[in-house]
């Protein structure tokens, strides 16, 4: 059993017509798992709906909380792009033991045609199953040690350091 | 470097729509690659573009020879679903020893728009740069043992065997 | 209020993920308005669910009889393109009188990300609110009166003649 | 011959990736029309690529020449649709004559995957070529005289006044 804990992040963003702008509603995640017809065995839930920009220490100490308590060893955190390598950190530093935690993103929301969130679940997904315990970025087809990436904000790709 | 091979299968049927039936045309694995914003070093090379079904042994030792004399250590092969567990039996009693090979395909063609084919994509790229050497299918968010797998045709979906 | 009969073609067509083959299921114009944000008010009945070039003659008496009864006077039919110009002969044969009649359909199905589907049927029920009785063709963002068009085969385009 | 004049709006909204807002970038009309596979001639011209609540009256006023001075009898105009109607409004105190302008936009971006573009395209494309002269907007499947409409701004639809 895979736990997948949803934080918001670009992968949900979706388009609010009466506004115009960008907003969240629910999670794109089940209607993902659908469509790549998964079978992995995993259990959604919903921590908070935000821009990762937004996030606070408080938000962060939540997810570890979160983690800790999980009675799956096993954890995709779903995750906006900007501020991924600070929670991965936050998570590295609560030292979770025997856990494989992978978080992942998306560059363009899952509701737009052109978004990278199916490759980069299936990534994720994919990565958490086989990687020894530790806290990883899954972004771009890779994976990295939590304390050996960073997002390049003039590109968007996340780089090893 | 990864080495991704392109057999064809629904991943890359697509449709005619002078003769309204569905056809091979050209791979669209770059294009996925691109919507993923893959980073990995990957070099993509077309074998053969054919339904799985009309796969001959030929066809398949040619498969074979392919992965036994590609420079990289690990392959993806893009594969039609319903003989993808013949071909990984071919590779794996050709024993190529050091290399670790994942087979992965579609069920919805990638044009379509409900395809899982980007999620499988990421998924193999994923599992292929952490498995041990050996030959696997990956599908459903999961990977298998070339000998530990079977396609239910009556679900689409692969499972233990 | 417009009536919109449904009698399949490529519009409708579905990839059937178990046979790896199309086929046709519901209609997709339900969704398809509700995609339009259509207000239009409109009908949706589907007559059959066929290729057309399957169609039989009994199979556009049908047609023609739905028609003929319908109490709209404004009225839209889908309809696969390889036959399309035959029912509209068969519509301005039966001498309707006072209905306008608009075909369309789609070179590539709906479900597929690359269709012209919406776009033709933004088109055709457009043309039917404002064109003169009779019985009409629209394609490729055009209409055309039944007895001046033929669909291309070469180049899948409809052409005045 | 058809003009079409883009002004923007959500039709043409895209989502910058590096940045993780909505903007502007080159007009989808060129895209739209290929997928549509759309025969009408036209000729595209991009006038500004605005969000319409950020148009001006010196902006409005580049629409009205650019509407005088076209050659083409038939015209549409691209547009955000908070304030399509305002721009329908100069256009018809300009007493264009004998030209038929047709406004159109969407509620959803072209590029994501659940927007009314196409079908407001199809739409729009299709009314210009048979109303008399005038201006009109066209939405929801509709069409309205510039000075019998308005936008909803509770529900997003466009309804008759």
């Amino acid at each position: 059993m895979i736990r997948i804990f949803v934080t918001g992040g670009t992968f949900d963003k979706k388009y609010d017509e009466l506004t115009g702008s960008l907003s969240f509603d629910d999670t794109h995640l089940p209607e993902m798992l659908r469509l790549g017809r998964c079978r992995v065995d995993v259990s959604v839930r919903t921590l908070m709906m935000i821009d990762s920009l937004q996030m606070t220490d408080a938000d962060r100490a939540l997810i570890v909380e979160q983690c800790r308590h999980a009675g799956e060893s096993q954890i995709v955190v779903t995750h906006g792009t900007d501020t991924m390598v600070d929670t991965a950190r936050a998570l590295a530093n609560a030292s979770l033991g025997t856990k494989t935690i992978v978080l992942t993103g998306a560059m363009v929301p899952y509701a737009f045609g052109s978004s990278d969130g199916l490759f980069n679940l299936g990534s994720a997904l994919s990565f958490v199953q086989v990687l020894a315990p530790g806290v990883y970025v899954a972004m771009n087809g890779r994976y990295f040690d939590w304390n050996k990436v960073r997002k390049n904000t003039q590109t968007g790709v996340f780089e090893a350091i």
